[in-house]
């Protein structure tokens, strides 16, 4: 008789934004005459840049040639885009990645997702509390945790590390000690981010304690400041202790178009095994490539034009960020992140909870936006609004919040 | 300090392709001048259709417009797709799959391999031997499996249901009670088949014994004889204990397209649990959608036009496998597969090894081709080709090997 992974019966809600979809669905079917504003779900609006587009249709019709069509993709991905992520993403910034330590996969919540698979689940798990559900979830699915706490919304054997306005929502070292943590900066849900010097501590620690980070980079093209480090790899001695996991999504718009990739450096070993290798076994067997025509897209952000038009998407939605921050600071907000990230991170005022906020955002403001609860208990009393609307509906949105 | 999965620790060797792939790329460094005609791994060379192209096309010109971009997928799929397919590709045969049974993916290796995750590492997997390698491997990585046992070529707790000349190649009931089977018909490796009463034993017993059938039919669109089942939801029952897979590779070309779709029916339960509930959980999780343009062109070979491409490409492969059969059975091999199947599956003469087979047909005739003992001990002494290739190149590897 076959049994389901009753892990799976340990997951205490459905995925954060499919609750909101449904309910959204629910209020505008019940108000058809509503213009809902959704600076919700982290979805970008602006369309693929030129370059994207010029090398999708040139693609596409070596697709349809005999003499150009590219079947099954190399395990890792192909070089030319390897190559390019090499050179772009961090010869740039002075740190030195191999070709076959990058993976090209079809984004990065797959990757955050799958990575899993090749620890063990004995591994105890650290995640910054609120957080991207995704770390959590399939950790619970994996059985790396216990079950869900419905007094604490914490699941237990989950190390939580808050993340609040008191710590200026920058987690610190746990007490209990973790196997592997997953930090994600620019920080998603809250925009927080931390200097380079601080994310130095966390490789030193991980190092000294052998333990693995889960760096979630995703949104590096956001960051403005000096002083943070646009990849973990910039920090001494993160090769032996970091995996770090990278998006096409946010930078370059390609949340519908997929693609992603993930860098497993040589030097990262659990005793003479190597962690790299375990990874291109998995990439090799469960996973069959991102689509020729979309790594051929990819690599367009890398050329001299793309990168200028990469660089006006990421200009275009932080303008965004600063009508949210500085609109909602001065009708008295508290609001945080915005700088190096396209996500604000904002107080519920007059006490409301996450879900409260939300629905009157939803109801009297017609603007979606994503509890802060949703990310963690240690979100309850945020709320989290992103600049990836367009720049007059942001407008609108916040001209309506702060009526 | 992070513990690998060393359920990784016990694969027996890297994945099968790989070793392929390995072994030709150093003859043909060593040996630049030979032309290689590779009839190896199961990659089309036929390019993409006028339908998919134009589908293609058309969809990357909405991504470039702020009015038509799309971003991130709805969990499932698209509901334009998923339409399609429950039209097309069940409602056709008689079946009647809801649109919600139906989940679009990255392609048949993926879901095959991810499928696992829904279900107990305390299950005992039956798999057919040889068998398409990803099924093993990744029950071995889930830790669903002993070790890999030198001697016999199996690894420990799986039972392998032998498939060769003297049962004509089909799976018998296991005599030890299975809680997953593995089923994949037309047959990858041996291009068997069975008929759907036959099949519809295998449904029989596994509701008989609360079993769950992973039926992979990425090799459906091969079916000539009329007395073999498209889908497994032909069989009465096969609601009750099978989830389908199914690809876009073989039939439309899409190996480097990447796309694919697994049928998990609403009647399919553990209990109270919804087996559908699960997995739509693990993809709204783990996944996030094929890209629009590709689902896009999936939607295209279903349209008229779309169908009868299809259809031409698979009779040319179809013309490529009977070069193969009958030029090789001409020549005294005995072969089997190419009727249903784009797979020829032939005896090694000589009493060769199927490796030194393989290093036969590299070295000697300038061939690839996949050795049999690389999809299980039962293969051991067979061989497969496939009919992927061009037909000159076909026609030319045949007269090679019968020379």
């Amino acid at each position: 008789m076959f049994k389901v992974n009753d892990n799976y019966l340990k997951l205490a809600g459905s995925y954060l934004f499919s609750t909101i979809g449904k309910k959204v669905a629910a209020y505008s079917a019940a108000n058809p005459d509503k213009k809902l504003i959704r600076l919700g779900i982290g979805d970008v609006t602006l369309p693929l840049t030129d370059s994207v587009i010029t090398a999708l249709h040139k693609s596409v019709d070596e697709m349809a040639k005999k003499e150009t069509f590219m079947g099954y993709t190399p395990d890792l991905g192909y070089e030319f885009l390897r190559s390019a992520i090499a050179r772009e993403d961090f010869k740039t910034r002075g740190v030195d990645i191999a070709i076959d330590e990058i993976f090209i996969s079809d984004g990065a919540k797959s990757d955050s997702g799958n990575i899993g698979d090749i620890f063990s689940v004995d591994n105890r798990v650290a995640v910054c509390d609120p957080v991207y559900t995704v770390y959590v979830d399939t950790n619970v699915m994996a059985g790396r945790t216990g079950n869900y706490n419905e007094k604490t919304g914490k699941y237990d054997n989950v190390i939580y590390m808050p993340c609040t306005k008191e710590n200026n929502f920058a987690p610190e070292i746990p007490k209990e000690t973790p196997d592997i943590i997953y930090l994600c900066f620019p920080n998603n849900p809250t925009g927080a981010t931390i200097t380079k010097d601080e994310l130095q501590k966390w490789v030193d620690y991980a190092n000294s304690v052998k333990a693995v980070i889960i760096y979630d980079a995703a949104y590096e093209a956001y960051i403005s400041e000096d002083n943070v480090a646009h990849t973990i790899y910039e920090c001494d001695g993160a090769k032996t202790c970091a995996i770090e996991i990278r998006s096409f999504s946010k930078n370059a718009g390609f949340t519908g178009t997929r693609l992603g990739y993930t860098v497993v450096p040589k030097e990262l070993k659990s005793g003479d095994v190597s962690v790299n290798a375990l990874w291109a076994r998995r990439h090799g067997t469960k996973f069959n490539g991102a689509p020729y025509i979309i790594q051929r897209a990819g690599e367009a952000i890398y050329t001299e034009e793309g990168k200028k038009e990469v660089r006006s998407l990421v200009d275009y939605y932080m303008k965004n960020a600063k009508v949210i921050k500085e609109g909602l600071t001065k009708a008295g907000y508290s609001c945080s992140g915005g700088v190096n990230s396209p996500y604000i991170w904002l107080e519920t005022p007059n006490n409301m909870t996450s879900w409260e906020f939300f629905d009157y955002l939803l109801e009297e403001k017609n603007v979606v936006g994503t509890p802060g609860s949703g990310f963690g208990p240690c979100g309850e009393g945020y709320f989290r609004l992103t600049s990836f609307g367009s720049y007059e509906n942001t407008v609108e949105a916040v001209e309506r919040i702060v009526k």
